[in-house]
């Protein structure tokens, strides 16, 4: 209702954000989009089109090292552990292995602490976990 | 005075630690250390001894990388000003380019908020001053 | 027992953030307060006094001005999603709208980052379902 | 460089965020933008696009409304004073008055503390006393 | 003028709080109590009556421990130098060591990581040599 | 497999450190340990070596004023819940009253807010619980 731009600029953004949403997160981002479109369906438009159709399309840092760079932040902040474990997923999606993905949470200890650090650690457990469950499925 | 590990324990993760400060934050970490000389000496060590001896002398995760998390963690913070310019020289010094640093700051307006994202654009411009003033002198 | 004051002093400030308390949270409001009863009952007493006897009394910002901001404020903090719920349930009661507080959760986005803005919004969804479902029983 | 969506597209949010931004922070917003153009244009681009062209240009919740979310958070925050300043500013501009102002900072004590309570009054405090100096010249 | 407790009741929470504010705070705590005076003067009651006159007056834990706490939180949350500041000079004031101060700062690097703690001794060697100065002329 | 300190180093920090996580968190603190084994067990070695060989074995603190001084701060932070629970038990095993323990966390609605100070409150709810109901095991 709120849509008054150029159906085609939403369509370029939109495409784009979609694809990379969907390299990055896979499965685990469309849920996200998903359980938005009833609440709140132009955030989820704004998730695939600001962060993933603008930041992470951007050339000049490779999806690997943005990829860390989230989990980095999202374990120093602490407060967005759904958002964190979707990141880890999404690290080890874009290639990063599981030992740069705990070096990565580790180094939070000294920046946010060692609670901050352990709860990103207990994150990755379980997403390993779920990714070891299924891939023994 | 409250040293009271061996001290054959202390030369070795101190002097690896002193190093890998050197390698990464230069004469700017120095300048830290001993601006904590008189007040909380012990804390100097402990800023040798763990995050650079231990944590940043680790295998497992690179240096560039290390230092683009820390600077996306510190952004997303934004309550550590003067560490960030910091990290962002350390970042420069261990052969991020400021592209990659300007990126990995942007990154954080969808993790932490377009402030937090500001602030940190501003203190890498800070920094980028300073290196070119030194460059041109 | 550390009750010092002047017990018409309590009576007032009391009296009138115990009212305040119901126009605003309901049960929600008076649930909190009963289950500090065992443990701390004089921050139960706090909470009545002063947010609600003291601030939410005030004159000078209307009621739904200020449950909008406590949803912003408890939103961008993203630690405490009880009372960002109980919050949610208060905007309503004073007389927003649905669309008013999702509009001002996903504002958050740009001032907390996109992981604060949707666990603002599950936080809401949440409410709302359960409020629909009060409505039909 | 990084400018793949179609110019249209752009032309449309950018247009009606930039006309957003000069209502709600006027020459201060204009700064900030300006401040970026070396080093991070494309910032200062999703700056106008994102929260001004796409969040404030919302129907849902009215400008004033919006401005006082902001202050609200960006006090309980409290990592970001030179935004919360041109909030103070937008606030007013867009018609909120001087005591809603403080009194949604005065009700943060609430949510994050005194501490960043008293940080809102004294940013507010700067606020009021650059607006009268400049209407007095 | 929002003023609508009995004035007995303000009296006694209010000069019970002043006393413990002068105790604690001195002339810093008078100061920011001025400083309010002509945007919030209501804010400064209510720091007098509420954390001064409700809790630091509460038995059940010494005045030594609350201001250790206050400074271990402050440092930990590291967006209020200026109270951490009038808070090490209360931890002073009703006894502390220096050495205390040192070592409750030193241990948040465990719990909110080095650059709050760093922050945090770097507030404590402005407060000491505040003192010092004073002390000599 | 990145231990490249002398055995006898890690042996001194270590000891001392396993001696005083056994005094003050008990089987918890042994459990956190257990639990980091298969994920990160250089994170289980550094949460003994730094925090408790290092600083909670340091003189010029007490261990009671050190424990509620991390429970001030879990409690400001508010993003670390089980952690602060692990501590809550500390204080109680080192000595502090169940009374001092809920006066720190009360002491907090002032520095982060009444949501942490409520949250606090609940988790020390849980705590005294669960030692309740061991008690009468």
């Amino acid at each position: 209702m709120t849509q008054v731009q150029s159906p085609t600029a939403n369509t370029d953004r939109y495409q784009r954000g979609w694809q990379k949403l969907a390299e990055v997160d896979g499965h685990a981002g469309e849920q996200v989009i998903e359980s938005l479109k009833d609440i709140a369906p132009d955030l989820a438009r704004y998730i695939i089109e600001f962060p993933f159709g603008d930041i992470y399309s951007r050339p000049g840092l490779d999806l690997k090292s943005r990829e860390l760079a989230t989990v980095a932040a999202l374990t120093a902040l602490g407060n967005a552990q759904p958002q964190l474990k979707v990141h880890i997923h999404g690290a080890l999606n874009v290639g990063c292995t599981r030992e740069e993905v705990v070096e990565v949470i580790m180094q939070m200890a000294v920046y946010a602490g060692f609670p901050a650090a352990l709860n990103g650690i207990f994150a990755a457990k379980d997403v390993f976990a779920e990714r070891d469950a299924k891939a023994m499925s």
